[in-house]
């Protein structure tokens, strides 16, 4: 049975959704089980990007103790635009803008960080969504 | 007939955006109305949720006067990685992020609030989605 | 066939995906093009709106040429909180707010402009979706 587009979005919607909220959650196993076995997750700074489940875990679990230590400051991660393309294939690309909120204890303001452009490419295994790759692009390197 | 799960996602969509541009115009019993008449709008900081239509629009109200009095600033609601959850019972839980853009007059920049994660139970009366119950959760407190 | 309104509503956020990362890219024929022959876009601020496709695109690339010249800060246009009405003529009436983030290089952060309220009228030519006529409202002028 085919997909419609719209049943297509909408299921990427609730997709991103769940795998942010695992993101900001710090939950990195359950955020790494969203890619593919082999699923790459990169940035456009050159820096290889992390490969396979294990290896995203660990890239999110390190940045995170380097990046913020203790830090209690709660990342939100805000995705938009999100605009679909689905590829002969199966497969399915995705682009969209993400921003990240941080809010800390006694700051009254989110600050957001630089905006990203963000591609994915999706497929789908025994009916769930994955990511296959995630190129992240930062407006500016701030 | 049972509503396909894209159907009841792109609905709340529109709920969210219809009960929001309430909100922010300070349509409080517009918004109120977008709850049950025994709904619930509480916030995870200890003090009691407001309660029924009538006490949601009051508190808003009160809310609205005592913390901006006159002030021109034009406040806009904005959700944003929206999860749709189905219950058996035929309720729907959803859970998103939340922050308010406050504008003001001769302020070239929009600044956000801390973010919030928001919890709701939605229930539909009458064909119409209503809010149950509506728990919103600061990151932290500013 | 008419469009059920989960669909048209999920092809409204595809179309709007579409033509923000035109309108971000500075790609102004092709936000152009998704305006009608005879489009209006217009500000709330008793200037003139901008007609037509050529008007469109002239407007634009000389905002951004005046207010920008070659500043590499990366515009990024976010909407949210889209409503949608279809009136009985066939034609949609949409509103939503948006806000742009604006990210410089060596800027760790994007800085929201003032939010804005949207009211477009969408037709279907052909198939597609194209604006007849935007009216953005800021807030308040920063």
């Amino acid at each position: 049975m085919t997909t419609s587009f719209t049943d297509l979005y909408v299921q990427i919607q609730q997709f991103y959704a769940t795998q942010v909220q695992h993101l900001d959650a710090l939950e990195f196993d359950e955020f790494a089980a969203t890619f593919t076995e082999d699923g790459e997750f990169g940035h456009s700074d050159g820096n290889p990007p992390a490969n396979g489940r294990a290896g995203i875990t660990t890239a999110l679990s390190e940045y995170q103790k380097q990046r913020y230590g203790d830090d209690p400051t709660q990342r939100r991660h805000w995705f938009d635009m999100l605009k679909v393309s689905p590829r002969p294939d199966g497969s399915i690309e995705t682009s969209y803008y993400a921003v990240v909120l941080a809010t800390k204890p006694g700051n009254p303001v989110a600050v957001p960080t630089p905006s990203c452009f963000v591609r994915d490419v999706l497929v789908r295994h025994d009916g769930r969504l994955l990511v296959r790759r995630r190129l992240v692009s930062p407006d500016h390197v701030g």
